[in-house]
């Protein structure tokens, strides 16, 4: 249905989003609930006037430099985030050296293999979170996010939630694991519990992370350890929340 | 799937509704847009509290006294709307005599009758908008919208539209003719276009609706249009904006 959308429309690049979104429920990649978690993400960017904030490039800057240090990281992949960037997906999982890990809330095991199959199509060496033999169950989450993967996220010392339904960052923190989040809204428990949080829709807090882990993956791990021990969450959140509150 | 969903889930209605919406796309009332659209929603009834404040309270009341004191009115229905309230719908309609008629964005002679039907179930002795002999088609809106039932809006001379995609309030109001709207989001076109606009969720907005449309019967027509013509909309529009700048 893409084509039937104006290029001249002011929202043509939040509608053609959601073409991918509708075409990945056909596909099978995507539940139906999560067509309506997008729209909930959708009015938050609408109030963030689709753009990624100076507030943002901040985050998704420590973002990429923190999985550029860190030794075992794992990118968590959904259906959302499968249909909408898989390829970019891919492309930072390489620059910095993470693993790819399908892990879904409506836990399903067909709907999985087409997500990583997805992923291996747009370039994906390995996709974790697959082969149910590798699986561990974490009792602390009720949702089907509680099956994760022995080498991925179970092993993971930063883990970034690539989209997030908001049951499982406080059990990861607690663990001791860094999360990033990808969360459109900044007063969510995912949001306001995360280490790193980017209030940005991640089809363009992916790019730019893409071209931060390029510019930095170079550096020193002393100066990246700098950058994100100067980043402050909670004024990021602030801050994220003020320019909401400003669309209004 | 609503079994699933904790009692006491602190957000319990609103994932139920989402079922309601979930079930609607299974049985053909809603459409996957549908979806993505009750998720924008959502987001700003959740900034709003998920209650009905007391400016959408008095929106309401304005509304119900709106529709009895009409001519010709008539309540617009599309997918979303029957799936969440279609016997509210109905009910309303009786106690305003308002017609109801089907008008869908993404146009569908199989959903229209689908919607119709379920209307019928739950009560309507009669539904416009189906019968494709008696459609007209409004040139000035490019949507699907644009086919309205000659017996039926064409000749209103007050339309409630029961959640609206924002394309055509504009339209009716250049025509003459007072548009009553339910729309979340007080910034969009449809809201800020009507005569009065419900910054409410439907589920709750038609009950209230119902309980004024009973209340006000019997008064005189003169003190409902006293009421109505009280009622200044800018203002309205203001304070819901307020209320969710508040919840940030």
């Amino acid at each position: 249905m893409t084509n039937r959308i104006p290029l001249k429309h002011p929202r043509y690049l939040s509608l053609k989003t959601r073409e991918k979104l509708v075409d990945g429920l056909k596909n099978g990649l995507v539940v139906t609930h999560g067509l309506i978690a997008h729209g909930r993400g959708e009015a938050f960017d609408y109030l963030l006037g689709e753009h990624t904030s100076q507030n943002a490039l901040c985050a998704e800057k420590v973002a990429s430099c923190l999985l550029l240090i860190s030794k075992t990281p794992v990118i968590s992949v959904n259906g959302n985030a499968a249909a909408l960037c898989s390829k970019e997906i891919v492309k930072l999982s390489k620059l910095t050296n993470a693993s790819i890990e399908v892990n879904l809330f409506h836990q399903n095991q067909k709907r999985s293999e087409v997500i990583a199959k997805t992923l291996i199509k747009d370039g994906a060496t390995e996709v974790l979170g697959v082969n149910s033999k590798s699986k561990f169950a974490m009792k602390q989450i009720s949702s089907g996010r509680r099956f994760v993967d022995k080498s991925g996220i179970l092993n993971a010392d930063t883990v970034f939630l690539a989209i997030e339904d908001g049951d499982r960052t406080e059990v990861l923190t607690s663990l001791g694991k860094t999360v990033i989040s990808v969360d459109l809204n900044p007063l969510s428990r995912t949001a306001q519990s995360s280490n790193v949080t980017i209030v940005d829709n991640i089809i363009r807090a992916i790019p730019n992370m893409i071209d931060f882990a390029k510019k930095f993956a170079k550096n020193e791990i002393s100066e990246l350890s700098a950058l994100v021990s100067q980043f402050d969450n909670k004024w990021n959140l602030v801050q994220s929340t003020k320019l909401i509150r400003h669309g209004l």
